[in-house]
């Protein structure tokens, strides 16, 4: 019979395959095969636990190396481990930490460094980002009253959460005006290795120099398995870190296998290779959508991140195809991300996904 | 010429070279190969981060596989992340878990889950590191009056950090007299696997059927590169577990690569099959060295630790030719624990190392 | 000789005598001479402690009989006391509470919430000390989501840190936006007498009949010597609260002490007088002081707080003279207090000092 | 007719009325008339809020005359409020109090400093309610790893929880064997008076030259209406102690009103005096009830409490009576205290209901 329903047609016909990698994080990446080989080979013999063995004690010298300074590093699991551990052990309770709105330690970590150290979290307003010297003077009233939370350290985000890049004089403005009120600076460098890369600097420059005093130095987003380090650039700030560190469920017991990872990334600068790679992608994917129409690159990207707007009736099926995640849905602002893994071809066809997708709802729109 | 130094005797002539694998503790071992090989096959492709991955809901899946019942588990990265997310879950802050005194949680954990969830611990005599159910009545008296932290909880150690065993009438017991008064009952199974090996059992019989409510099931210490699950028996406890474990630092970004070191330990048993060789080299060392003048084992292990006491003067030879931990210092009590990866040649070898250099101090304390 | 020194003139000749109770705070001032007697009155015969009296049951019905409604009231020691067991009795670490920036709570209460309870605290913007609904809705995204404190909970002060008021229709509109997304409200009441009085309402129609679910009832500011009460609005919510008060350090041994100063309060509706009372003598000083060249009232007190401008020189001898705090130094904003004990004659005197030393300095500035 | 039934005899016939004032608890006496009197007195004039008043000044400086001795003096609420704020003011969250397992801060404190200051609790068995110093001995091992909590404090209680008195030279030990190990120590004074009193001593020998480093110095106990003091003998210590203290929520805005509580109690003795007195109508008490058959005092009184065996059956007759708590239900064991406010009659009639009590139920039980 003539009866059969017709098959609805698809909504958007001849779409390309989705890319092999997702653009939704930096972690939704694998290992750099580099450091799936390094677990490999820290699994020769045998070696006593909780860092006591030699992969740890290199990994101790590489940082140090890396810094040109007699810095103090503690391996973790995680970016809110390190984060919290590391602030944790520079903080007491009656403490402040200030930091943008925006930041990782303030939207995305469940209020972990509340729960744990139960300082206070003062966020301020930000540009892009970033961290003005002056967010911080409307606290320093506080300082000395027993009423007030008291400001003792700034954490700031290099990169930022918005993919923005703080210079070396920006980093050292801060500082400086932290340092002059007595607070701390600690930076969450959960992707230091694309801030590095982007800005085609070093951390002495852009860390040690600009007198940072603590930072997460991230390694899962760039290639790791996962781990990350707490690097405290003024030793003595580490005094009581270990046992911070062990309460906060941050000690490894076969530590070698994050001392590995961390040897196989500064080897031969990988990080940053692993970095430059990643930010490339990035823009090649905003020079990529440039010309859809309907698309929009909110800002040339700086570093991993690439921020578009995109007509809001293609999210949804964009995300269904190849999915990321929404920044700003009223405004319908959304991030792709790339990692070290990213391929050209990862990217032509995402571009090419978009243009498809993206005309449908466009013209729809139209 | 005749004016060359003589060269000092070695104190102990003759020792046999250490065994290649410590005996300190079982996780001084590397990661099982399989695990190795899980972690590189679960690099391949794209996986959200977070959990959000075909590996994270294979690995839930085999958990419910493996206890037969609608259980949820939650991947986090140690054992003492695991017992303090696992717990703060299920407890308030006026609230008090019993232990025994020697338990992992109050000895070895630096406090971390009364500074985490700031719940009292009650810690209990026990018996060769076992727990009695009526230990924990003297505290039944508390409930109920705001005076006193409010017992919720009960956490048992299996196989106990005495290198003994509770059997399943013994858990069941337990469970009995807590869920008689509202408390709940947590494992911390770090060494679960030697403990199921050992009694020729399985969870179901040991954990699910006995009545326990929630656990840690230990994967590090058997052959993980690193990695432990929570498990709740009863799912409605883990409500806020996704929550809690976030704060704890213990939610991995590239949660896959847990994920597939679960898989890979669950598969055909080999989480079994590493436990039954560990505590059959424990037997084995146990059976080598009980013959040597000198060394006394304190009872024939049950799983995968030997306690014997030494000479006191030949502690630190031994120590200094193949580390272990002390375990009780003045009554010359050592601790020798073996793992999946130990070797009969390293038991043999270690046993030819004791039996020297305790006949060198025997002899002399003779 | 003429060469003997000239005398400097007095800066301000003539000033008047200071007012015999400071304009600092409204707990600057003492106890209610019906508060004292009661305290003198409970010191009859024995009384079982912890709250196990007859003072405590009447002061119990007599929150009961305000609310006219099944209310559950905890006494608790001071206003930081009872914010923060309030609080914490409703809220889970990984929670949030949304609450202005220029909350007592997040300004004045040196971070105890947050070491308390380990809750975050999510500062918004506000308008005259005012939170309005729609400052809740850009968290509400976060709602579900692991990563992210999950708001709970909205804090409102009445009347407010910048001593504005909200309407009945204010608060119900907040609260009717916090439960349409499952949030509790509390209000922090330390000043709920001031409110009420200068609203003329009453705590069913400002309070119960706005669907408020707890909040803290002060009393201290408003003539007692110490004491605040929590008002639980749904009891339910009041099951953990005598644990959390305990904890919190909060519950009096000597119950009767405080609940004879709430009964003393209440009775006859002592409190609202007071509040009346201190309200009326914030109007004269605005009236008083309104017409001094260089001082600006700058918005007619709506309880007993008067915000002024003042000439930046003459805040110091003004404080030097009769202390009060400055509130906004850059826009030479300071504030005085009135209370239950501030007499005519001190608004008088007060008033007459300020045209002095304001006179002085204001012709020297112009 | 003379079928009607029979009234049964009263239990007890002709019981005595119970005494006026309760022997449950030295808090369930109100205050000392000179204390209600100060607070009265206090009530004149005005005073700054939160301590900057001229009563907490004197009070600091009588607190430094009574030690004899530059001590920091920080007044609080409560005593639970008291031992959180002083312990969490010298201890970090890794760091462990070792106490005994009967010290209120262990028992009673609902778990109050382990949730505030995330600190673990190491409770040490007793002899008599008194800690020996090598009780701490076990624990000093732990010092220096991070898997261990950090012992850093011993707590004592003087007097006891049992009723007992450590010497002077019984604090010396303690402090000694602590000092050699870098422990503090710390001192829950609820009851220092009645130890003084019954020693015969003073707080600068029993105290201060015994090496004490902080204390509780205990107020409400001995007669005030609420108030206690951390004493630290080492100013240095105090450091952080008015963050502390705030976040405790233990800073009392109208000040004077504790302060005038301490002037009152430590002028002319009136505390030794109170604590005096109640020790000894507890002397009396016991002698009163020493010779009623089946009863037997455990111990002669040291100090406000007497620990009595009575029949079992008597106990809740007696309750009935005249309220007072269990001590030790299953041994029949009881605790009666005295308090400043008990007067001889009450002593009388007590002891006349008790023997009226007992005789009927030791009669009926023999």
């Amino acid at each position: 019979m003539t009866t059969s329903p017709r098959p609805e047609p698809p909504l958007t016909p001849a779409l390309p395959p989705p890319p092999a990698r997702s653009f939704a994080s930096d972690n939704a990446a694998g290992a750099s095969p580099e450091v799936i080989a390094a677990i490999a080979a820290a699994n020769e013999g045998t070696a006593l636990a909780y860092g006591d063995d030699d992969w740890t004690r290199r990994a101790s010298q590489a940082f140090r190396d890396l810094f040109d300074a007699p810095v103090e590093s503690l391996l973790c699991w995680s970016g809110t481990g390190a984060n919290v551990a590391g602030l944790a052990s520079v903080l007491q309770p009656w403490q402040a930490v200030v930091s943008t709105e925006s930041a990782h330690l303030v939207v995305d970590e469940c209020g972990a460094l509340v729960r744990f150290a139960g300082v206070s979290v003062v966020p301020v307003p930000h540009e892009h980002g970033k961290l003005a010297p002056e967010a911080i003077d409307p606290y320093l009233q506080w300082l000395g009253s027993e009423h007030h939370p008291q400001p003792a350290a700034v954490s700031i985000t290099q990169s930022t959460e918005m993919g923005t890049l703080y210079t070396a004089d920006e980093i050292a403005a801060v500082c400086e005006r932290a340092h002059a009120n007595d607070l701390l600076v600690h930076v969450d460098g959960a992707r230091i290795a694309n801030a590095v890369a982007a800005a085609g600097s070093d951390v002495r420059t852009m860390i040690r120099d600009t007198g940072v005093d603590l930072m997460t130095f991230g390694m899962t987003k760039n290639g790791a398995v996962s781990g990350e380090a707490i690097v405290y650039l003024r030793p003595a700030l580490a005094e009581r870190a270990a046992f911070v560190r062990k309460q906060a469920g941050q000690l490894a017991s076969k530590s070698r296998f994050l001392a590995a990872q961390a040897l196989a990334l500064l080897e031969d600068d990988l990080w940053v290779r692993n970095a430059t790679h990643a930010n490339a992608m990035a823009a090649e994917l905003a020079r990529s959508v440039a010309g859809i129409p309907g698309v929009e690159v909110v800002a040339p990207p700086e570093v991993n991140a690439v921020f578009v707007t995109v007509p809001a009736a293609a999210i949804e099926p964009l995300q269904d195809w190849s999915f990321f995640w929404d920044w700003d849905r009223p405004a319908s602002v959304v991030r792709w991300m790339t990692s070290f893994a990213t391929t050209a071809e990862d990217v032509e066809r995402f571009a090419a996904g978009v243009r498809a997708i993206v005309a449908d709802h466009h013209v729809t729109a139209g």
